[in-house]
């Protein structure tokens, strides 16, 4: 399964999860998150096998997600990197999904520091603020995607637009 | 791999990760969202082997996130529940991601309809509305995470708020 790549699928989704996508990588970024950030804490807090999450840790550490960091004791620990700090907000939007449509109650509650609420993370537009769902978006081809992959596009969503009709 | 399962972790993200965090399955999901949603158009459309998205589909709709819709013609489409769609906030947090750390320029364009912008998706609190990342939340257990989770959590979140200080 693994050796397929979705790198170079025209789509920063796929790519996207060619880094982050790979069973367990997500939980791995969330655990570091809070705190859990050596490899036996990692393996004992996941029970995953040591081999898988070595491949795991070198995939998010190729991919710029973590890093090493040397600590004076001999061990070492992993931090994010700023792109991997910067992927929080899209683990909360998973987060908040779940509680929403699997969770009775939520087994962990985001507090807001700034105004002190449980937080459910809402989706919005950066420039005017709107909450973002599929029935007020209209994708389009964008200037790093190469034709035939961009007139399949258009047709596709031309389709979309005529079938709402 | 796929014996592992994330659903008994006291997590939201676990849990739905444990739906649609299988490789491939954001990526189906997304193609349905751009009305590519036979099955051999996603089967062509992905490069997936048949059994592996037979496999992925069914999990899906077990999950609630899709279900079969039989057509006039005999063939069947797979369309999104109320679940499936909410997922799509999720989706563009993950591309808004990819936007900005991966690609030089974006492979799509994602328009808001309301204010003509192409969107990079902010994750934003529901109560006041500030964009939300790891400098501003503290997690905390919540109404349906048990002992001794719970005292783990909050250990470790007080750690990592001593190690900022």
């Amino acid at each position: 399964m693994e050796k397929v790549s979705f790198a170079d699928m025209p789509c920063s989704m796929a790519n996207t999860l060619d880094i982050v996508g790979e069973w367990w990588s997500l939980l791995i970024i969330r655990d570091i998150f809070i705190g859990i950030n050596r490899f036996n804490s990692l393996r004992d807090h996941l029970g995953i096998a040591r081999n898988m999450l070595q491949r795991r840790l070198q995939r998010l550490d190729e991919g710029g997600i973590i890093y090493k960091y040397p600590l004076q004791n001999g061990h070492a620990e992993f931090r994010l990197t700023e792109a991997g700090v910067a992927l929080y907000p899209v683990l909360l939007a998973l987060a908040s999904w779940g509680d929403e449509w699997l969770a009775e109650k939520p087994p962990n509650l985001f507090i807001h520091d700034a105004c002190g609420n449980a937080v459910n993370a809402t989706v919005v537009c950066n420039h005017c603020g709107e909450p973002l769902g599929s029935h007020n978006i209209t994708q389009e081809p964008g200037p790093s995607m190469l034709e035939p992959d961009a007139s399949r596009l258009r047709f596709l969503i031309k389709e979309l637009k005529a079938a709402e009709k």
